[in-house]
């Protein structure tokens, strides 16, 4: 099983160290782990004028390349996933492939969103919250907005998530190991 | 054409008259809009324990029979836009339908990334940003992560962003039918 490692792995200042550590675990596993910054051939890349669009297309012939993808959800500057990662979970849930995620945070979103907002949060006359702006806080029991969650429900799971560290919460692989064995065995 | 209106929308104390008012728009250009709470007919969702896996299969019924994503991109909660509507993006993107998108916010995802992590960011040497983790800030010319942009882009766009004033940033429609109008022309 080839599995796109998507996360924001990318941006450590090691993350072909990231890429390897990752790669290893799969490969005990019998797997072959694909990181977002592999060569891989793509005459549109290589014809694009842009820089971040010749990433893009790379990243997405990664995807359409694989059979599954594995995907960091530690919260990355905000209550949320990093949003490459995000798109990259759709993006393979609409291909039909399988879909995997981990987290080094486990608290839940709502949780989370609360944290992040602080004193801007308000109660709504029905009990739930709002944000400053009037917006409301999805408060159902999810480890990120519903659509992650949802999606790897549909396409038949798993996540695994775990408190790690603070330190340790974008090297830690145990969660990863842990959805990587699932994945494997579903 | 019918067209999913992603967007933190759905949070909104009144979303039933933010979808109106959208599907106002897209009447006038002769385009269907599809709200995602709209009812959908899918059996899946009606079997679903959980009420998070109804609202997702819905969701997800609904963007299998529209033809067009346009998505609200404007900053949600941190840099980056709603997790979910990112979510919408990627998928779209990989079932070969038009995506397009619209921002209330047009500052680049580089500046409102150092605005957001303020005193934690650090110059490395080469001269690039890291945050308190040391993990890298992106530096394009994009609205957000480069896995929106380049999805956009790659689909044939159409992408708009525009500065309202702060208290319209969530109903001001400009941008959206700036973006709506080049999606019917593309």
């Amino acid at each position: 099983m080839r599995i796109y490692l998507a996360g924001p792995d990318v941006f450590l200042p090691d993350p072909w160290a990231a890429a390897a550590a990752k790669k290893a675990v799969c490969a005990r596993f019998g797997a072959e782990g694909v990181f977002p910054m592999d060569p891989v051939h793509c005459p549109e890349a290589d014809a694009a004028a842009e820089p971040f669009l010749a990433i893009y297309l790379r990243n997405e012939a990664h995807l359409r390349a694989c059979d599954a993808v594995l995907a960091n959800l530690t919260p990355f500057r905000g209550p949320s996933a990093d949003a490459g990662t995000v798109y990259e979970v759709g993006f393979m849930r609409a291909l039909g492939r399988r879909v995997a995620g981990y987290s080094n945070d486990p608290r839940p979103f709502a949780s989370r969103t609360l944290d992040f907002l602080g004193e801007q949060v308000r109660r709504r006359a029905d009990g739930s919250w709002e944000d400053a702006e009037g917006l409301h806080l999805e408060n159902f029991d999810c480890h990120d907005n519903l659509m992650i969650d949802g999606g790897i429900r549909a396409a038949g799971g798993p996540f695994v998530a775990r408190a790690v560290p603070e330190a340790e919460r974008w090297r830690d692989l145990v969660a990863f190991e842990a959805a990587l064995r699932l994945l494997l065995e579903g």
